[in-house]
Formats: C-alpha cells, sequence, structure tokens
C-alpha cells in the first residue's frame, strides 16, 4: 500500500482515525485509575469536558500530579474514538516510559558525567523525532527533552525511524519548556540554540561544558520565549538558496560537533 | 488521511499502482518517440518484453544511446497500467532534469572549483534522497549521482523533502556505477566511502581535495564492488548499541566537516 498523500503525523491527528494499532487505548475510569496506580505512562488522555460523577472527579484529582497531557473534549470525541462504554475517559498508553528530568540530570552529575541533553521545541515531524533520537544514542546523549504540547508524540513509527533508540534513551516530557529550561540552566547546563539569528558558527562555540541543545520546529524554528533563554546562539553555515537543513540532519551536525570537542573516538 | 503502514517506496512498486498522480505518463510508441526527440528525460520505460513491430524496433535502436532505466516486462504488466492502447511502451516522465557527469566534471574544473559529488550506492529511502539532496544544496555540493537500478527514484516526495533542492542541484545517473567512479578517480576526484569498515575517523581524512563521498544503503551501506574503489574509507564513531545513524544525517555530518576543513563560512 502506497500513500502518495503521506504527511507527517500531527499529535492531534492521531485520535481522529479508528485505526490506532501501535498505542493501547484504554477506556472507563476505574481502568485509568488501574493503570495509574501501575505506574503506565500515558501518551494522552482524553476526559469529556463536563465530567461530573464522583468516580470522574476522584480521576481528575489524581491526574493532578501526573505529568500526562490530559485533553477536555466534548463528549461525541469520545464517542468517535470507541463505541464502549468510556465513561467520559479515555486514555493511550504510552509506548515508551518517560525519564524525570528532574531526577536524571542531578544523577548524571553524580555520576561524573558532563550532561548533554537534546530539547525539541515544536518538532511535529515522527520522523524527525524518530531520526534525532537515533542520533543521540550515537553520540552519547543522555536525554531528550520534548514538550508536552506542540511536538509529536512518540509513535510507533518514530520508534521504528529511531531504530530503537527511544525505547533505550531517556526521554522526558515537560508541561513548561520555558521553566524547564531555566531549571537546566541553574543545574549549570549551557543552553545552546541552533538558530539563524546569529553569526556564530557552530564550529566556534564551546561544546565541553555541560548543555542543552535546543532545536526548533521544522517551519518557523525555535519560538521566541525559548530563544531568549540560550546561552548561546549558533548557526550552521548555509550555501545556495536553500534556507534551512531538516531539522535531523541539522542535530546531527551539531551533535557530531560537539562529539568532535570533546575528542570522543 | 493517515497510513500507518507508510514504507518507503521502492522504484518498482511505483508502478504496481495505477495512482501516479507525480510522473507523467505518455504511452504508445510514436509518444515515446516524440519525447524522447523533444530532450525529455524519462524515469522509467516500460517496454514488452516480445516486441516485435518495426516501430517497436525503431524505438529499442532510438533507445540505444539514452540514459534511461528501461524495464522489459510482460504485456500483461503494462495492461495493468493502463487500458488505454500502449503498443507495448509506457514511459513516465521524470519530474526533473537530470545531468551528464560526464561533461559536469570538466565544466567544474574549469571554472575552478573544487569538483564535490555525493554518491548514493542503493539508498531506497525517496525522503532520504531527498534530505540528502537538501544538504548537498546547502553545503555547495556540485552533483548527486545516482546509479539507474536500486536507488529510488526521484518522485515528487524527494522533490518535496528536498525543499525544491531536487530542482537546482545537478542530478547524474548512470547505469554502471563502478564505471562512473572510476571516471571520477581519472579525473582527478578521491573516492570517500563512509563505512564502518575502517578505523579512520572522518574528521581525520583530508577533504579540502576534489572527492565523490559515497554513501551506502540504509541497510546493507555500501556494496562490495564500490567499496574497493574507494581512495579513502572513512567511520563516524557511535557511543551506544545502535549500530549506523540514519543514511541522510550521515551524509550530513561527513558534508558539514568538508565545509569546516574548507573554512566555509
Amino acid at each position: 500500500m502506497i500513500d502518495r498523500n503521506f504527511k507527517p503525523r500531527q499529535s492531534k491527528q492521531d485520535y481522529k482515525t479508528h485505526r490506532i494499532p501501535e498505542k493501547q487505548m484504554i477506556f472507563g475510569i476505574r481502568a485509568i485509575l488501574e493503570a495509574i496506580e501501575a505506574g503506565k505512562d500515558f501518551d494522552k488522555i482524553f476526559l469529556r469536558r463536563d465530567m461530573s460523577s464522583d468516580l470522574g472527579r476522584q480521576l481528575i484529582a489524581k491526574l493532578n500530579g501526573v505529568p500526562t497531557p490530559i485533553v477536555r473534549v466534548p463528549v461525541e470525541k469520545l464517542n468517535q474514538m470507541t463505541d464502549k462504554n468510556h465513561q467520559g475517559a479515555i486514555a493511550f498508553i504510552s509506548p515508551i516510559q518517560f525519564s524525570n528530568i528532574e531526577t536524571l540530570i542531578p544523577t548524571l552529575f553524580e555520576e561524573g558525567k558532563t550532561p548533554t541533553i537534546v530539547v525539541l521545541d515544536g518538532v511535529t515531524d515522527v520522523r524527525n523525532i524518530g531520526a534525532i533520537a537515533r542520533t543521540c544514542s550515537c553520540t552519547g546523549v543522555d536525554a531528550l527533552l520534548i514538550p508536552n504540547r506542540g511536538t509529536a508524540s512518540i509513535t510507533a513509527d518514530a520508534i521504528k525511524t529511531s531504530a530503537g533508540a527511544l525505547h533505550t534513551l531517556p526521554v522526558c516530557r515537560t508541561d513548561n519548556l520555558s521553566q524547564t529550561i531555566k531549571y537546566l540552566k541553574d543545574c549549570g547546563l549551557q543552553v545552546i540554540a541552533a538558530t539563524e539569528h546569529t553569526s556564530t558558527n557552530y564550529t566556534k562555540a564551546d561544546f565541553k561544558q555541560p548543555l542543552a541543545l535546543v532545536m526548533g520546529s521544522e517551519d518557523v524554528g525555535i519560538s521566541d520565549d525559548i530563544l531568549k533563554l540560550a546561552t548561546q546562539k549558533v548557526r550552521i553555515p548555509m550555501q545556495g538558496t536553500i534556507e534551512s537543513l531538516n531539522v535531523s540532519v541539522a542535530a546531527g551536525v551539531i551533535l557530531y560537533e560537539i562529539v568532535r570537542q570533546r575528542g570522543i573516538e
């Protein structure tokens, strides 16, 4: 089967179809409560907008401390996803386990490592995320940090494109990317932004310190509020008329410059 | 529409479906003869195996000097492609114009350039070809060389992924990759093979001379007969358990090392 209209999937579109083979869907409030108890990581949880039952309120309270994207939708949306008795709640178990950035970074320092994190700000193509994760694994990056919104989900396609790296590379999520980047700065990481809005060639930056490399979206690059948190902006030189590289290629170019500067063979 | 079974397209599979929106199909012997006269470039021409008419023989004679992949097939295959009167011949006009490597290289030398060619040996994913073409354009590569067989066709998807680079970057085809690589060596180009079968770190190679960078297929790398033509084998260092990068990322890493060594800003 060939789809000539193939487009990178947007996370929202993932659920507009009933064909969801790669993510385990669970429905019903008790089932989701049990999955939370069992320590499952969710890709996303859909709750009906006007959830009013006692059990529903219990679920909402429980989700308060869970770092999962929650989407409130009209009940009709849920009815489109399944014809079973969903009780106003449908969840998708993530195909990977997520890590907590706030426990990861101190551990890396304790182990004597030079923490190196890749941050994706709005990368929406699952194949790009997969290819970047693969390169992260090959360059010894310690974790991938993605925001809960505006970046593609970790799908089966992303895992396949990553050559399995997404199963071994720690992946962290955040509801508030700015805040998490500030946390990384507080921990002593340089925040390196790959952007065309600078004259600094990426080979002239110092990549020997602990760092977080921020890569922006395929179309608009890094968002302004993230860009202003950067401690160093670097650009990849461009010849010809095309203005930018594919984001997974750009990430690879900078990550291998980090490897080169650190003298890793 | 989302195709969860999306797979990189093989060139042969392109024609197994009737949905061929991105390539112009022409059929009938006279129509193809006229297209040859008009200087059109073909992606591929399908001829019935037992072509015996005078006009058919005339077409075969004409195609002798045309650098186009020709596939001889049973007439039933052609009937599957169109229900019109194809007279045993169906051709697909290529979405790009191809260049001739044997006129290109001397021209580059005459212009005082340092010819830099990227050679793809068996890359079958059209999106990888597109991303590599995009990087070629951004790094000032002079041409992309692809074999007529065993490498994905230049499709609309490849062009889209290339951000249009495939419309401006010279692309050359060859029926005999070994022979064309020997020609490049005779012209004075170093043949750099990206392979894990060497201990030479790619940053330690000398990329200041005219060169052809050979990238291998996604699964098995560069074929043995091409590998033995290399003047220099280089490897990209790998950490972790994944054995290789995505081929478009690997190409980007080496092409930007070439840019770095040549001091291009």
